[in-house]
């Protein structure tokens, strides 16, 4: 009993130490302003008790889109330059892609030309590169390749492109008592490998585009088999689709970066209650990229129209962060 | 700081006190015997820290099927009977079913009769009861009728026709730092509604079927609209599928009770490590009822056959089961 009580006491100490510690800055890398205060003023009104605006935990939802919002989108989505990978080590194998479109393309050096196809050489590559092998195969693929492939220009492991403001945001939600759930156009085998590890978030909490599976005994062992369709593009109007399918309750909060998140938002901030949304607006050509609304990838065009006219949170991540990605 | 001392150590006397409540039997309503024994080794095993077999917590997916799972489905799923209430309240505001069938031989009180037509009938009395609507609108439906609908043999709300060793179960197992989810052929908008307050599961740990929803801006106002097109029938082979799309990692335990759960059992027992599966077997004519081999509702043949070669752990209802139903 005695050491029990002892055990207990450390406990308590050990939470002391932690309530201590929650009093510091919990978003360091946000410079003070109005981004930071309309973060902090919406999370202290929702999770305060007693609040008018109180939300109870369980309907604390916070929805993220990844490419642009939480990681580095450019020159290129980081899961194109994977299937790009995966089609020159798949080439030896497959010959004849030497004189056909839009391999031909990629194993020449000319991924701009490969994706002259539009949608059927996105889906040629897609189904080449990211079917055809269990599920389990595929997110040890996904495992290696993260593991040790990096960024063109910047050299960099692709989860050290990740926005360290915004990892201090999730990781800021998390202890006040959120769920944070990424929904993104990106492939949701893609990133579930690493999202644990880098967001904090667990896979059955990272919604994205998927291609069909089938469930197949072979020699009466079951695996799961990923077939050349496309299941569904989570991107657009498709984000509340599958947010209610998937998560059946609407976000409080959710985070963007594009036109591809605008029904996102307005889904959330139709609810009653308070609520919130932002979006990371590129405009660090020095530290990242600046890009808006004529840009291929990530264009932030209608949705920052929207969110200047309804008074949604934009970063200026050229003035609001003070740094963009984690020190190595 | 004595104050802060002072609620710390009532904090340590309060977790002192749920340890020793937790001493006690987590599992009363099940009899001593093989199935609680296999339950609670396996429980230990996995969560006990310096187990060989021990699995850290994010890992300890559970995954429950439904109907005859975790509550009643005789003499018909609980959700048909929901579809036919709701054709029944729509039939004044559609003369013409009186003339049209299924809906002729719902209204005629001949639900056999309309279900004749098998799959294209089924497909249309859920188009008229379970589309045509908002998301949100529907999740009202769904609170007003079972708050109110009573089972037609037993007069018991449907949320009482629940499995009280089930609910033990569920509850032991989010103790002991499982993620518990619902895997049921049921549609995944209908369960939601209750099943956070009934089984402590929160709706994005429900998957189930589903239809086909879209996106609409009415007059600004954002909806997700309900169509009359089947997105999934959770069911059979499915079920492994779902898991993975909206898991994304094998469940270490799993339960169910017919033939349509088999393939998820197969799933989650081929993983490496620990792993447990579950049968209910419906063996109480009495206390509840008695079927298998035959029925139409919830078959179990090849999973029992199954279940018995490889030495899942199948449960007897009127051997195992102190009581089934909850006391009201």
């Amino acid at each position: 009993m005695k050491t029990a009580r002892l055990l207990l006491l450390s406990l308590a100490l050990l939470l002391a130490g932690r309530v201590q510690a929650r009093g510091g800055d919990p978003l360091p890398s946000w410079r003070e302003g109005p981004s930071k205060q309309a973060i902090t003023a919406f999370v202290d009104a929702v999770t305060t008790p007693g609040s008018p605006q109180f939300v109870p935990p369980a309907e604390r939802i916070a929805t993220f889109d990844n490419d642009g919002t939480l990681w580095a989108e450019q020159p290129f989505y980081v899961q194109g330059l994977f299937a790009l990978d995966r089609v020159r080590a798949l080439a030896p194998a497959n010959p004849q892609w030497r004189e056909q479109e839009p391999f031909a393309s990629v194993l020449r050096g000319d991924p701009a030309a490969a994706l002259a196809g539009g949608e059927q050489s996105i889906a040629a590559i897609v189904a080449a590169s990211h079917a055809g092998l269990s599920t389990d195969a595929f997110q040890q693929l996904v495992r290696d390749w993260i593991r040790t492939a990096r960024h063109p220009q910047t050299g960099r492991l692709y989860t050290q492109m990740v926005y360290q403001p915004m990892l201090e945001l999730l990781a800021y939600l998390q202890q006040r008592g959120f769920t944070t759930f990424v929904v993104s156009g990106g492939g949701v085998d893609f990133m579930r490998p690493w999202a644990e590890q880098t967001y904090g978030i667990p896979p059955q909490q990272v919604i994205g585009s998927s291609i069909q599976t089938r469930f197949e005994l072979r020699d009466g062992e079951p695996v799961l088999m990923r077939l050349p369709q496309i299941n569904v593009v989570n991107d657009g109007a498709i984000k509340p689709v599958s947010i209610q399918q998937h998560i059946g309750r609407r976000p409080i909060a959710a985070f963007g970066n594009s036109d591809g998140d605008l029904a996102m938002l307005q889904w959330t901030m139709a609810g009653s209650g308070l609520r919130f949304a932002l979006l990371v607006h590129h405009t660090d050509a020095q530290r990242e990229w600046a890009y808006d609304r004529s840009s291929a990838v990530g264009r932030l065009d209608r949705a920052l129209t929207e969110a200047n006219a309804r008074g949604w949170t934009v970063v200026d991540m050229r003035r609001d962060w003070r740094v963009v990605f984690p020190t190595p």
